[in-house]
């Protein structure tokens, strides 16, 4: 089959590949129609997240069709159009029992490895035509009519992650939410931020162009290059503070002037991949009683409000597409993506 | 100064009464400069919620400007704009610390009598030129510039209801939500719903032309006795059932309509005044595990995220006034009101 | 094999019945070693839950050790010490991924029956040598070591319940919390709550020697036949009322009770297993703000809190066993419970 | 009247002060009966909280007898016996109406000082025989009979401190909890982790004889210097890591080994008082979605339950009291508890 697969930083190569098989009785096979590629994949692209061997699938985004189903599978059948978590867990251990799939004592083969696909052969990822998805019970989900694959593409991870560090940061009606960043994370986030009832989202970005899409989206704006951001932040908030602030970039020092931004209790979450060590000012942190969250987000727990939402009309991910594009071309797209070129904020791969 | 005053069913009457004074260091006088009807002023009316003595003045949703300050009150002062609460709490008794101002042991005497202003000699209404409010610290409130006097308004008792009862129902993003009743509570906890990010609000009444409204707003409606109820929630729901179902008509056979249209695990919650036993289908209660809430506003509770969501346009209580008057023409008013004529919603009267 | 059956309102028998085997390949064959009787199997002796056929097993509290496995199960083999939920959902339908296993629309039949073991023949109950158990990755649990199987035995069904209820009254450090009834789920109920915080236990029942029994485990006390049982519970609360109360009896008179001893703003939840419409004060519930809960337990969400304080020796839940006898004497067991002769509040059979 | 007062790093002195008097109608004054040394004061002591000024009386734990009553008061009388919170709010701006006393915007002048007392001459302390506590109503709180004074002054900062932690902790019943530090602060954090039904708690120390006390009381007990931490939270989890991760020491290296010792989704809840930058391990915190947590105390939000329990004896806090003295006697008591000689935990001064 064709798909593109891994061979080193910036060597990213669309090709023919091994066709995936069934290997467990809990596996199913997805015929892959729309794939994208997410802000994470890029840290394997450019190396900061290094992998140690080559040739494996990339990619953790996808909508398909269930092609095979292995004989211990009861919630999806041949035929059914479905999305896959893009983080892997067995379903049953006591940390997926908890809804941490992203700890799940299997498949990370107990805290050794990352069970996310497309970053390692154990688990080859979605940017092919075919996929095999272990443990389909607890990772596969069938679609309802009213739903597009596209939508649910997001569904996949990156809507998720948005609405993940928005029940991190606890967001509810009359907050008013900073959120750093308005990249495809960041934008999504105000969209969740609104959806629960936040009276103001201040979007924070240096690109105007950005900014100005936040606007339009009902956000307050700030560009720290050009106003002061912390005084800005006062004034939109009667002068408390605001009540979270939400890092959607993946710049540590974010998460100290977020600490400068929210009132006393406020809440500080992470959504940006940080992988250095980070230093907080603790004396706000004593002083202000904050909260700080960070973490790999569980698909699996998102699915039922998130279609309801979608399903409804009252949230529309794909407004965040900028792209599509064939599978084959693929490798332009990471290029563009990699550059942040043509106002780009997410391509989808169709098979 | 001029007020309307209790003096039997369908007995109210506008005319000269006794000027109010500070009696106690925590009370202010407020110069009232509009007031409203309440759907519960009618059970006053009409006679539901007996009054042993006459005379007093009726009424409890007001705003106005603070006219004379007690010495022991620390925050309004003299000029400031202010909403009154509808209920009074003393706001240092255990029950007021708990938030639970409506049963308030100072107020309410241990529980032997109402808190709530304008239902007897106790604690005379609002529908006047000036009214005395006691415990002002836990009562009165500043109003910020952005939001107006009528939006406050909404701030004293109904719309808080109505955030309340969202609240009961434990409303959270993707939820769908059955609502009985269109009237002015049923309508604002329509809104509260769709802040708190229910994907689907589904409003249930007799009448088509309050339906059409809700559908306007983007409700789901269902007329039953031109639908099958159960069944079109079913549909609305894909055949799970809603999450909660909100009671806001006050009568007592919906509570039991509302078990049948709840998924397992839903909850039901009343803001419908009822005072007569009500009999439940516990078989019902006890297999689908159901939950059910019911409750006396404490609008002290409500300011903060409210005040946040009217200021920056999320909100705006003030779409269902149909009828503004003058002060001296509210038993028209009530007239009105009571025979639900004229499309009304809600009458503001203004001094 | 042998087991005991149903044949008739107070017509159950011990002796040879069909041997389960392996119907799916998700089901498991558990050899059961111990078995216990619950209050919910006298329903069914007692009539008040009517069986429509006869001749299948009853009961649906054990504990035993794998013997089959079917080949989609993924969490249990062979040799493996286990307990059984009484109620058994598929885990992956909407309402078992939401927790409500009890609400599992594959096993319940889309609400049209009962999955709870040992009431029909749709799912044969536990008290016998070997017992089917379906979709076992969703109802059968490993034990640890540390936890013996007479321990186990209360995970299946009324620790859980126990729990469930103290979980519906929202018990918190420091609450006062009145419990109805010192059975078996109420005696374990006062561990739960005291396990959550409790500052007082107050159990209420018409049995001194029960009651004697629940003070010298940490409780207060009340006989209402001897003691004016608002009056003490507001001595006990300092005035104040009980924080939540909680019926496990399964009386609805008492629900009309409890709502006179909490507090405003109180909860009452609801253990008993009552079937008759249950009539309300209305009026309390509306000037108290107050909640009411019920319904059917989901052992599956128990597990992980409960083994943990059962294998540090914080919870010891075999303190209420009273009787142990063989399986061949289960038919006096019942005898024996129904009648609620000797004392008796558990009794395990053996096989 | 006596008290002691500073003058320096390692220079507080007994000795004759100026009376305090009523200077607002909000204020009290109490006379103090006992006093405690928190192990916060020795920051001041010790000097790593500079002081700016000098001759300020020192402390904020104290019980006592109204003696004056402003006309603004409302909740105490003169002759009652009261606990004064060590941080003062004004109980009524937008941050201690969330419960935020410790952010009030009135007595921190807009966040520019601290409120709690005895830090500097803004808030005179509380080690003296009389002190003026000002906003009364939300500082001063009124002891039931069942409980002693000694058992009060836990109520006004340690008590709270520890309880707080743990809620920060989000303990919950069947939780395995690590503590850091078997100080005051840690010893009662232990009580109140059992309080809120952890399955173990597992006190972490260099101290053989505070580990062996806690040993005692219930609590596992690791000491890093002679087991391996991480290996020995992992058996006694098994194998899971602790839910949560409790820092009662104050050093900021045990903020990044909590992270090792939590299972993914855990908490770090820090009560230490670290005022340099701390700098996280946060590629852990992402992968193993983490939450870290400070703050200062609130004692006003724990006054109900703890209380409750003190009064039911679940919860006796003098058993960490190791000397009492006379207040003359103070400045022994610090240099005791500075050097930590004989054991101590807790000095009472008694006046």
């Amino acid at each position: 089959m064709q798909a593109i697969t891994f061979h080193g930083v910036h060597d990213f190569r669309y090709g023919q590949t091994k066709e995936p098989a069934l290997e467990a009785d809990s596996d199913v096979i997805v015929g892959v129609t729309q794939a994208a590629i997410c802000g994470s994949d890029l840290h394997l692209w450019h190396g900061s997240l290094p992998a140690a061997e080559t040739g494996f699938v990339v990619g953790h985004e996808a909508v398909g069709v269930v092609e095979e189903v292995g004989s211990g599978v009861h919630t999806v059948a041949k035929g059914d159009r479905v999305f896959v978590s893009c983080t892997l867990g067995c379903g049953t251990c006591v940390s997926c029992r908890r809804g941490l799939y992203s700890g799940c004592r299997v498949t990370t083969a107990g805290g050794t490895r990352s069970n996310i696909m497309g970053f390692s052969p154990a688990f080859p990822g979605v940017q092919a035509q075919r996929v095999r998805v272990p443990f389909a019970d607890a990772n596969v989900f069938r679609l309802p009519d009213g739903v597009s694959d596209e939508q649910s593409l997001f569904l996949t991870d990156i809507l998720p992650t948005a609405e993940m560090v928005v029940q991190f940061a606890e967001v509810k009606p009359g907050d008013r939410v900073v959120i750093f960043g308005c990249g495809p994370v960041g934008s999504l986030a105000q969209r969740c931020a609104q959806v629960y009832g936040a009276a103001r989202v201040i979007a924070v970005d240096l690109e105007d162009s950005r900014l100005q899409r936040a606007k339009e989206l009902g956000c307050d704006v700030i560009n720290p290059e050009k106003e002061n951001l912390v005084e800005r932040v006062a004034e939109l908030t009667g002068g408390e503070g605001a009540d979270s602030a939400i890092e959607a970039v993946g710049r540590p020092e974010l998460i100290g002037q977020a600490s400068m931004l929210v009132r006393p209790g406020g809440i500080i979450a992470v959504a940006g991949v940080i992988v250095a060590p980070v230093e907080l000012p603790w004396a706000l942190f004593l002083m202000r009683t904050l909260s700080l969250r960070a973490g790999l987000v569980n698909p699996q727990n998102h699915v039922g409000p998130l279609l309801s939402l979608i399903e409804s009309g009252r949230l529309d991910p794909t407004e965040i597409i900028t792209h599509r594009m064939p599978l084959s071309e693929g490798i332009a797209g990471y290029e563009m993506f990699a550059e942040r070129r043509a106002g780009v904020l997410k391509v989808v791969l169709e098979t």
